[in-house]
């Protein structure tokens, strides 16, 4: 989070919303990236997996990956959260502290094991095509990109839950003090606002995967009249995925980082 | 290359024309996602290395991502090519052989120094802001994404290549034999496709970089009529980038690949 949160600064909602629309371009250009390529299922299975390396090329890739990326620095902000966490290197090169704006134990929430599970076994099924092309390396960098910018937009409900406490802590303090996970998930659940991110997805995912020519007047380039199935990714998924896994996960993120706000 | 490139099959022109299309919004892509962030001087100064490890941040994780995507199985089509490409390690995971369409040769074709120093001497100036937000390690990942898809573009000019020399060998042979590259240059350069695709890269990224609100008939939503300053990467850039860089050093892979195609 950078916007508004400079040292000592507040955070404000405003930034945390434009923060949060601007993970969402990352997302639908990750999926729209990632569906070049049809399925490539050996990518994900174990058994293809080479002398002395376990577990499948995704597995492996998303590891080393990691590795490398906090070798450089990453992983230094709250809602930059590995997917293996274990055994992280410390960065090879000086990084530059972040402003301090959440409680301590934000660093502590994670919902990782639970996007890698959406991701593989249901999202993945619904915007790539069935098939195998060889590209398994291109693949699961592509994966990567993927999960990190979905991960990355979740965690930023870190932010999201402070800045609503900070906003009425008369409001947040009984429930967390009782652990009501369920009267804090419904303090956190704004309905309308929901299906706006919805609709806002979906007309990203229809405005950014649309194949673009040089008609000056065709339907696709208007944004909102493209035919769907033209689309590089089904809009439909985009908003599919923000109502069951990314705005749930989110306040999941939210609740237990409100949970643990007067530790 | 996939499309039209299975084994035994032909290339098609139009198949390696759809392949650059595509290459085209993943470029766009990489570019706004970059944008993003500051130029963050400091990924790229070598005096910022830590101890042990020589070069900027930006050297040291292309290298190291090159090393890891070496090991996932990656360079091993002829477009995709390393920017480091002494002592890549082998696969660690099988991988699927790819239709041999090209000569041989193809594979000692790269300009990719040429695209290294293109790439931080000259187009991060265009497209990012001044300033130094201290995500170097998400910078340089960003910056690894650009040069990927910009170099993957370029060298699919051996297909380029190929195509044309297929289509009329009695065109090319006399200059290839001749070693003549401005003969060549002048036969694979065709200024009314170069002008149509400097402008479509621009339209993209007017498309892709607007911010997309759900107000239905925002000016911003149509496409050509978006405000450029509002884009997140000005549109003038794609277009310079093509005209500067990517269409010419694609025509230096052609006639590199070209002058060895009788070999």
């Amino acid at each position: 989070m950078e916007a508004g949160a400079g040292a000592g600064e507040q955070l404000s909602l405003g930034a945390v919303r434009d923060q949060l629309i601007r993970e969402e371009d990352s997302i639908v250009f990750a999926l729209i990236e990632r569906a070049k390529r049809p399925r490539n299922a050996p990518a994900y299975s174990s058994a293809g997996a080479g002398a002395g390396v376990g577990g499948s090329l995704a597995e492996f890739f998303v590891r080393e990956a990691e590795v490398l990326h906090a070798k450089a620095g990453h992983y230094q902000k709250p809602e930059d959260v590995p997917f293996f966490s274990q055994d992280l290197p410390p960065p090879l090169f000086p990084t530059k502290g972040y402003p301090k704006v959440l409680h301590p134990s934000a660093s502590r929430v994670c919902v990782n094991d639970a996007i890698w599970k959406m991701y593989f076994d249901e999202l993945l099924q619904l915007f790539t095509v069935d098939g195998d092309d060889g590209n398994y390396a291109e693949t699961v960098a592509l994966d990567f990109a993927c999960l990190q910018a979905i991960s990355r937009r979740i965690h930023c409900g870190k932010y999201v839950a402070e800045v609503k406490f900070k906003d009425s802590p008369q409001d947040y303090t009984p429930p967390i003090h009782a652990k009501d996970s369920n009267a804090l998930m419904n303090l956190l659940t704004f309905k309308a606002v929901e299906e706006k991110v919805k609709k806002r997805v979906e007309k990203k995912a229809r405005i950014f995967g649309q194949n673009v020519t040089l008609e000056e007047d065709s339907v696709n380039q208007q944004g909102g009249n493209a035919c769907d199935s033209e689309c590089k990714v089904d809009p439909k998924v985009l908003s599919k995925l923000y109502d069951l896994w990314v705005m749930p996960l989110t306040k999941d993120v939210e609740v237990e980082y409100l949970l643990r706000r007067l530790d």
